[in-house]
């Protein structure tokens, strides 16, 4: 499969970086090879990756015209010739995939119509929240429900900086100088702070969650430049915290979407999405609540959404079936192999040098130990609480197993994994 | 579109009647009508539904000969006869779509073959995580990645029992007993309390992530009966908590696939996964972490799946390609109609009747509040904190320009909306 690229910025690069890397796996996935033919560019004498030696051009004619290109993927971002392009493309029948949330939330309409006619595909799962699955779950696996609401935290820029203000009790210009210095904020932020982003994004899904075409131009909008440290304190006394939240609701015979900030209780599900992560919660009439969660934005995410939906366009081009995709055969690793931190509760006879003599059974099996207290004499007996460094089982069930013949240890209570660094 | 359906217990009831409840949206979505044309059931004297009426059997021949049947749907459970009507159904070149986890788990290799050998879909979406999408999203939407490692919470009742003991401070014991009374546990507990179900689905989650054929009797398992109060008690004093995960991480040459209690930090996205919640959480090499969440049982979760994927093959087997859904036409409304709660900071001058005539200007216009706080004085100016009920922005608009024009009001600070119930 012959693919054209529009555009070789952050994106662009990333998806000729993750159909070189990946190739094994993706071509197994979809019993396709996928092949970035031509690149468009503005500047030909710029540094390019490797990777594109010998395929770029600055003339978008090269790509359209040519025959063997069945797919054109547009990553170049902005309204226009982004549009021009497009459309160009759909009219000569050929595939097009997007990540532009601009082209989609202002001119979806008249775009959907054009590749309906040409009877082609236009897919877009990068326009929304980066590289979280969204668009196709909500169009194809949530496709049995009416969905009633639809809540997001669509911009990481924003969910950053008030992150910032809650965790580190920062004003909103220290944070956002912050955000940029880190390069999460734009030098001219405007489109994120006041929630135009976030908007387009809305307008995409909740034209999909509500089946009828909304622009992001009906988007209410209010962004979080009136958000103030007092305000975070105020809702922290309440027990809530302040996100950007998108809002699309489902009336009787109408669709109420905004874009503002919102006062949610700490235990919502979208409270504890911090920094710069993306989450969606849809709420259908026969699923209930569901969310999705993950990096909005960047380079490989964003590349991941859109070498999938290059992956979805060759599949229907194919019309191949969905069958196994156990094409590898891999062993299955034994479990005393596999390695983690472990928790280790047990009773002792609370006598000196105990702790001595369980702390040296561990390290005869170079087992090191990150935590160990010991609480709870009662009449004579001593609980121990040990947590391990990252250790393998086997060892660890030896180190046990030593330990149960000392008379000192009156039982093993309990045993459990531990995730997460130990220190 | 004809289907036949094998059994008509809690799921297959819930299909039926999502097929009827949401048939509007269904037909637009698909462009074809789905009519549940035959039902296998065991006791034909037992009282149905009446959307079923004239159309049970209790022969499966009936629907297996039926021509006019092309797809079957199988959400009887266990593993036979399941499993013999499944390999029927493929070689008579009927597509299945199955909610079996078990039947996916134990024989998967060789149903997927069989679909394959005859070109029909073999889709079991409802078989992990009732209604989440999660198998649909990570063979597709994340299918340019390299999965590393997959985490889950996977069964709904022994999440319920740890939820319990957590933030009830309940025994096991006494957890497990109001898990069965609330009818989120069987009377039988076994094969969630030991980790068995939530093994299949790791099994059948596991074989998609990592391309290789993963069985249930592969994966290392532990229940939750040997996690005691205690233990939870000192996981908290160490700000974690304890889960029954499913975990599944992809070595140089190998898969690692357990089912064990572990210890998660407080701040860990499945930390916060409570009640018969589930959860998954995918790393690929491209798009980092990705989680999706939701209800992960029930009637009509798991038949939101069942039917998504009755309406993906109805779509396949049209070959039909994705064009725009926006069949309906509905009105955006207008943000003044959007009813909501809000918080108001405003600046006062500190002197008697104040706050008097601010609420008064509330009641004017039907804005009841359900906090006023009034804090930090300083020089004469006081600063108010109001929250309100639900109200039409558009009056609390016209309550806040007329408080603008009293010379008591020095500034109305920040107008934010609240989410959740305010009592």
């Amino acid at each position: 499969m012959q693919i054209g690229l529009l555009g070789l910025g952050t994106v662009g690069t990333g998806v000729v970086e993750l159909l070189e890397n990946n190739k094994d796996v993706i071509a197994k996935r979809i019993n396709d090879h996928i092949n970035v033919k031509k690149v468009l560019v503005k500047d030909l004498n710029k540094k390019r990756t490797p990777l594109v030696e010998g395929k770029i051009t600055d003339k978008f004619e090269d790509i359209l015209n040519d025959d063997n290109i069945s797919v054109i993927v547009e990553v170049m971002g902005g309204e226009e010739p982004a549009l021009s392009y497009i459309k160009e493309a759909l009219k000569r029948g050929k595939h097009v995939v997007t990540a532009n949330k601009e082209v989609i939330a202002k001119h979806g309409r008249e775009l959907f119509e054009l590749s309906a006619e040409n009877d082609v595909n236009l897919f877009f799962e990068a326009s929304v929240a980066g590289g979280i699955p969204i668009i196709k779950p909500m169009k194809e696996c949530l496709s049995a429900n009416k969905i009633v609401k639809i809540m997001g935290i669509l911009n990481g820029t924003t969910n950053y900086i008030l992150s910032q203000m809650t965790e580190q009790e920062k004003s909103f210009d220290e944070a956002l100088k912050e955000a940029q210095l880190e390069g999460y904020a734009e030098s001219d932020p405007t489109d994120d702070i006041k929630g135009y982003d976030a908007a387009r994004k809305l307008a995409i899904l909740s034209s999909i969650a509500f089946n009828t075409r909304i622009t992001s131009d009906q988007v209410y909008t209010e962004g979080i430049d009136s958000v103030s440290k007092a305000d975070i304190q105020y809702a922290r006394e309440m027990g809530q915290v302040i996100k950007l939240i998108a809002l699309g609701k489902k009336h009787e015979d109408s669709v109420e979407v905004s874009v503002t900030p919102v006062l949610l209780p700490k235990d919502h599900p979208l409270a504890s999405v911090s920094g710069s992560f993306n989450a969606i919660m849809a709420e259908g009439n026969a699923v209930g609540p569901v969310m999705f969660y993950g990096l909005g934005a960047g380079k490989m995410p964003t590349a991941s959404a859109v070498v999938a939906d290059i992956m979805e366009t060759v599949r229907n081009n194919n019309c191949s079936k969905f069958n196994c995709t156990c094409f590898d055969n891999l062993e299955v690793m034994d479990p005393g192999q596999a390695c983690s931190s472990f928790y280790i509760r047990l009773l002792v006879v609370d006598k000196p040098g105990v702790l001595a003599k369980i702390a040296g059974a561990f390290s005869q099996y170079q087992i090191s130990l990150s935590k160990v207290f010991q609480k709870n004499t009662i009449n004579g007996t001593a609980e121990i609480v040990i947590v391990t460094y990252d250790v393998p089982f086997e060892n660890l069930k030896r180190a046990l197993d030593q330990m149960k013949d000392y008379d000192e240890v009156e039982e093993i209570s309990t045993v459990i994994r531990v995730e997460g660094e130990q220190n």
